[in-house]
């Protein structure tokens, strides 16, 4: 679960980015209850809206990001970012000349990261 | 993915508390990533562990928690509380006399929240 400033906003943005729709969604007087699923994958993203909030949730340094996986990075990269949403480089991370991982970061709209991986490896 | 202050004291809780066991780890010089999974799930928690460092880290007010389901809510709940991690009582969140979900949470040693949720209705 993640606190989120605008439900609208997010939800555009796991749906367009991750193809991640809402399954449920509990409206309570203080606060809003999304849960976001996609058919690929038993993981469900559940957003918090708290009524009223306005100022930007603190992320501190604790927890690092959420992962996704995906067949093609290159054309995911350049989909998301088509987008208009705010991704970094893909980044190939190697040790001792194999290819660990291939990735990238893209940034929610509450600031929030997601790392996008290449199935590959250990992450099939 | 989540930072954490001592490798063995995290990988001991989330084996003692969800089944999640090393699946890998990647040692290098400033800091170890270390990966947990369990059968059931495809779900992998990523710990990262950065040498040296001692402060605790902060969690902020935006990241909740991550949330995993049980069969029996309460053999868990008597289970991991018996192993002495600090879990809170069993809460029933119903809506219109409906029960939507039946729940606990309990902390990991750096502070995490995670919810235990009863496998029922839409936690299936």
């Amino acid at each position: 679960m993640i606190r989120v400033l605008d439900e609208n906003r997010s939800a555009d943005f796991y749906r367009q980015a991750f193809g991640l729709e809402t399954a449920d969604r509990l409206d309570f007087e203080t606060f809003t209850l999304v849960y976001l699923r996609n058919a690929e994958s038993a993981f469900e993203l559940e957003l918090t809206i708290n009524k009223g909030r306005t100022e930007p949730y603190a992320l501190g340094d604790g927890y690092g990001h959420l992962a996704v996986s995906v067949d093609d990075l290159d054309a995911e990269h350049a989909r998301i970012s088509g987008l208009g949403y705010a991704t970094g480089k893909i980044v190939e991370f190697e040790r001792d000349g194999n290819l660990l991982a291939r990735f990238f970061f893209v940034t929610d709209p509450d600031g929030y990261k997601i790392e996008v991986v290449q199935r590959h490896g250990r992450f099939e």
